[in-house]
């Protein structure tokens, strides 16, 4: 990730970085970012935010080349999480990268990633898999969005365990939609407050995959004549499922 | 471009490709692509388009390595455009590029990209601002998404002359937002049928230039609390904005 590109509205801390209640010392890479890109000085006032915790301010009380130290006050409530689940056929790595980013800066709190028979199978050994660097992907994205939601990732890497088994419980729990080019109702603006929306990868499910879902309880939905690539789809259908801000 | 990784949903077809009436040679990239990722024979059907034009259906009947022939017939009207004109603070090449497909994709066909005080001056540079490397995203993003209607790009590179020249007749004949995290009205969805829509570079337009668009006539409206990065905030508020298919 280039330091440089990555925006950094809120500064994302985690238990660890407290020295004593209210009192907190960094010495990594964050550091670089708040000096570099945010040229943060003593007395500078920051937003911060606990992981899956509060938000609130922080001042920097001192300063080093490679350490900072914070007095945080976290008395706020972090924004509003997106109520979907979002199933997507795993994405190639490069896309995957940005779509981590993407959902988490939308808010999705849920993502599970499965296999599709177009998605090539050697994308599951993309080293960006790696719980860590997922991690590391889903906070940039919070921190681009002022949000300390963590959202959580599952990997199913085999169909039809995950559309026989996984998919049915989903479905009826909520609104269940797969977003499929010329197929079903076109998917209208604000669907439910809880929805499981499936995306397939470039190039769609396979009409067997779309089968297993509807038998799971799907419903299929499309997005009108224009087929757009899936960085591209997920924000728009999250807009258009939900509305993403209060 | 990654020959593999390009959706070619309709092939986009150019007066000069026709050496008849209905009857079109290609012997350019197109044909690997044709060839290797849609793996068409003698006899393949494939949606095609003339730019600028009508789609319809396109018959292969000459096949070689390097060289294609196929019978065309356009008969239908391409997908609707948006009725947006939208201003964009030059972004970094890398992600011009992506943008550049995305806005063709989703059916812009107005773009002025203008200088802002957080675009980085060499950005102008970029070999991407060529006319013939715009070309190649606005005409990918169309094969994306099976329309015809090439988009008009024009670059602006002093702020100043734009928004005081240009700007104000813009938002005469629409309805003009500019889109600025935290100030003015949350952003409606369905604003309007003719918009005019400015979004700032990454970090936001300084207060000066929101300032000048007002003035201009535009006005503010925000997402909500989470700060979105450009290449998701497009499709966000495009979606919002308006009904972006039909």
């Amino acid at each position: 990730m280039m330091l440089k590109y990555y925006q950094m509205n809120l500064l994302l801390l985690f238990s660890d970085d407290f020295i004593a209640p209210g009192r907190v010392l960094l010495s990594d890479q964050r550091v670089q970012h708040l000096l570099l890109v945010k040229k943060i000085q003593l007395g500078t006032q920051l937003i911060v935010g606990l992981v899956n915790g509060r938000v609130g301010q922080g001042t920097v009380v001192a300063l080093q080349e490679q350490q900072l130290e914070l007095l945080v006050q976290l008395d706020e409530k972090p924004v509003e999480a997106l109520a979907v689940h979002l199933i997507l056929a795993l994405p190639r790595p490069k896309m995957l990268r940005r779509i981590l980013q993407t959902i988490s800066a939308m808010g999705v709190k849920q993502l599970s990633l499965i296999h599709s028979s177009k998605v090539e199978k050697s994308y599951w050994q993309t080293p960006w898999l790696a719980e860590d660097k997922i991690q590391q992907q889903l906070i940039a994205g919070l921190q681009q969005a002022k949000d300390t939601l963590l959202p959580e990732v599952t990997c199913y890497q085999r169909f039809k365990p995950f559309v026989e088994d996984v998919a049915p419980a989903l479905a009826a729990q909520s609104r269940a939609v797969i977003a499929h080019p010329g197929r079903g109702e076109h998917c209208a603006a604000q669907l439910a407050p809880h929805v499981t929306l499936a995306v397939g990868p470039e190039g769609g499910f396979s009409d067997y995959e779309v089968d297993k879902f509807t038998q799971a309880g799907f419903s299929c939905c499309h997005l009108g004549e224009r087929i757009l690539r899936v960085e591209n789809v997920i924000p728009v259908l999250l807009t258009r499922l939900m509305s993403i801000t209060q």
